[in-house]
């Protein structure tokens, strides 16, 4: 957890109590091991294969995904903190606010990533386009109803 | 909370517990008060403005928002059984899995829709696109990088 603040950042009281909860129903394993290697953004085309782990309980709701060639991908990044309200990115000569930024700290540390499916496994699935850290926590697999079907069989 | 079975769906155990938590950190106001006035999807030209409520603890978090033209929204569906692996969706003749379709059933029934921001407001956004009944609890709001930026001066 990362709990520094920066010249010009703004922070909240958090609430006193959580409104829902996850399940975290997998995992994605990748090539970034440290924060300094993880590219700014995934690239779909180029970037690494990365594996998406499913835990068992759910790998039957994988029926069917082999017919998209890009799914969104919904995670968790678990080591954010959630009470900056204003952020000083280190790639930015201003000061902006958490809700006009795709920064890790935000209220409920949900990224998501559009990829693009290579494979599909017996209980896992090949992608492009992740940025994330090995290991993070999987909290969504959908569909991307906007790109193109693939043109293999359905799984 | 809809709990029937329809023929050919097949469902999981959940997990005895969750392993994270989110907060709610506003609610959508939207024109459509019961799920059968719902779209299939959202329209961001076309469909009506919507009205996204920022709670006040959050409202510094807009800050800046308004050069984006596009935004992110993730949402909570909290009517919605999480324990659906295989679902015979009404629109489709097959059954399909979880991960292979956008329904709002799904282990974390977290919405994901991408709409067009039409103006910003003191404490909250007025944004076309939105298919989701009114009242619906929000868990945040990201800039779409992909989209033009908005020709209008940044709030």
């Amino acid at each position: 957890m990362n709990d520094t603040i920066r010249p010009g950042e703004a922070i909240t009281d958090l609430p006193e109590h959580y409104d829902a909860s996850v399940y975290f129903i997998g995992h994605i394993r990748t090539p970034f091991i440290e924060r300094s290697q993880c590219p700014r953004q995934g690239d779909r085309e180029a970037g690494p294969e990365c594996r998406i782990e499913v835990d068992p309980r759910w790998q039957q709701a994988l029926t069917g995904i082999a017919r998209y060639s890009e799914l969104q991908i919904l995670y968790w990044m678990n080591f954010s903190r959630r009470d900056l309200l204003i952020q000083a990115a280190r790639s930015r000569e201003a000061t902006i606010g958490t809700f006009a930024i795709r920064s890790p700290a935000r209220p409920n540390p949900i990224a998501s990533s559009i990829v693009k499916l290579v494979r599909v496994e017996e209980t896992a699935l090949i992608v492009r386009g992740l940025d994330c850290l090995d290991k993070t926590p999987l909290i969504d697999i959908k569909p991307n109803y906007d790109a193109p079907r693939a043109e293999r069989e359905s799984a």
